[in-house]
């Protein structure tokens, strides 16, 4: 297999490039720590914070990347996904920056505030059935009426190395990093940042984190063969796809492990970057954290990287009890 | 009476001293920007984060560098002070720091989540009933019985030349402000950011916002006058306290104008912040872009400062609905 997909893997160079490409476009987001969440793990931590990214996610990096690197012939006619998340916006903006049309396929069940941040960024939304199968025809069909280039939210070596820009940043500013760690959903952000980290040191070991309720990349990984998910139920909403090829062949070959998470895991990582870091991050963007806290890797006495993926959550729904529910208890009790 | 207060106001000198004394300590915080929030006001922002200070405030700064002034034989029978917010546990820090003791005088309804704060300091706790009156008269007999000393929360030179080294970072990192603007509760940041911005250039506007609801700094810098608050209902916790004598002096002279902001104002800004710069803010510190946000001031095409006061916020009450609060009230609906 390796034979198949090897010439689309990118190289050091492609990464490089695509950093170059898309300096000044996308933000070179800062690197934190927290001073209370070293004392919870024992290790040193820095945190990437690709939620202070723009769109609020990493996905705008291999976006941009993408979109980039078309031929003027080849972007003419704009550019066309399928995504209910964070890639969508991405997309979006950067088919905008560059002054193409954008046209974006989403479930028809997408939350609303996602609706309305790609129409913000002048996208044409076409709605869907929510299943990939309603999804990829109608996404079909979208390309067939617009001669759009489509762009896959992660099993595309434009996307693996515009994520992996993210790493190639983290580790220019902190030295001998012994461990880097990313959330896993489809492969793109783990796949980019397996090859940045190894191709600039082997000695440092890339390990992702996944939700056990969606654990198919550590089911994968394990098994050597790709195993999708099937409609997991997670919070980590940006985490539900499956392994791509691509992600899958790189992560087999660069990625040292995959360790997985509980709910409630993921939950009381959030609420711990929130509360000792005064960040805002998504759920996915906790799983990497939530496994140290659960102690399913002892990074006692390490430097790790950790990427925090995003930081789109909807304010009105928090994964736990706030005033209004308070309030409304209490008059529960009164009367 | 400027002759009487004059020779307790910081010098440029005790604002850069207090920066050399505290640095290492306290946090170098980043200055954030946001394109989205740029384009609502029509100005240039700059937010120095003093939410990602270490206790979570700017309060650090001063207390770190009223405890640092201190002559051994002053600091040996520790410091005191009375406080149900960011100065309890900036002061029990920076006691723990210098390794003396901190004691703490806290209203008994203050809330858990800031008690346990400042005991995980180490400091000691005093309760008294929640009156200036019984806070006052507790925190006498502390420092009769204990021989520690005195910091107060805003009206003490090295607070307030401490609270000046945020606004001489942001100037130091960002050339040729039209605007400076903070909050403003006790007065100890804003007399601190006057100071320090009019020392390095007299051109740039300090601007001073304030809750509608809490509006005794607006009325006593109107009339000329401290007209102090009589127990003000405000979702900014932080702003509740009066102006100090000092405070109000330097005021009157450096300050160029003060202006309020309405409750719903303040939660608007503060959840503005949360989704578009992913920062967690406490209400006092959305008050500054509360005003903006609200017309108060007009920042069209200007470079503006804002300080982020701090992100101290309970996250199981915050100001707008949440998950619970919508399945709570969705089986209301449904039975």
């Amino acid at each position: 297999m390796n034979s198949l997909v090897d010439p689309w893997i990118p190289t050091l160079k492609d990464i490089q490039v695509a950093a170059y490409r898309i300096e000044g476009i996308v933000n070179r987001t800062p690197v934190m720590t927290s001073r209370s969440i070293n004392d919870m793990t024992g290790g040193e931590l820095y945190f990437k914070c690709e939620n202070l990214q723009r769109v609020g996610a990493f996905k705008f990096r291999g976006a941009t990347n993408a979109v980039l690197s078309l031929r003027d012939d080849e972007a003419v006619n704009g550019v066309a996904t399928h995504s209910s998340g964070n890639h969508a916006q991405a997309l979006a903006l950067a088919a905008r920056n560059r002054g193409i049309p954008a046209y974006i396929v989403m479930p028809k069940n997408s939350p609303k505030v996602k609706v309305e941040a790609v129409k913000s960024y002048g996208a044409q939304i076409t709605f869907c059935e929510p299943t990939l199968e309603a999804r990829e025809s109608t996404l079909e069909k979208v390309v067939d009426h617009t001669g759009a280039h489509f762009v896959h939210p992660y099993d595309d070596p434009r996307i693996i190395a515009g994520q992996g820009t993210a790493a190639l940043e983290l580790i220019d500013e902190i030295d001998h990093l012994d461990i880097i760690m990313a959330p896993v959903g489809g492969g793109g952000l783990l796949s980019g940042t397996a090859l940045a980290v190894k191709y600039v040191n082997k000695k440092t070991e890339v390990i992702a984190a996944e939700p056990l309720n969606a654990d198919d990349a550590y089911r994968s990984f394990k098994s050597g063969k790709i195993i999708p998910s099937n409609n997991p139920d997670t919070i980590a909403d940006g985490l539900k796809t499956s392994l791509g090829e691509l992600n899958f062949g790189i992560i087999m070959k660069h990625v040292d492990d995959i360790v997985t998470v509980s709910e409630e895991g993921i939950v009381k990582a959030m609420r711990t970057i929130w509360e000792r870091m005064k960040l805002i991050v998504e759920p996915s963007a906790a799983v990497p954290l939530g496994a140290l806290l659960e102690g399913k890797l002892d990074v006692k006495g390490k430097k790790v990287g950790i990427i925090l993926s995003g930081g789109n959550v909807d304010l009105d729904e928090l994964p736990w009890r706030s005033n209004g529910f308070t309030t409304v208890m209490e008059q529960d009790f009164r009367y």
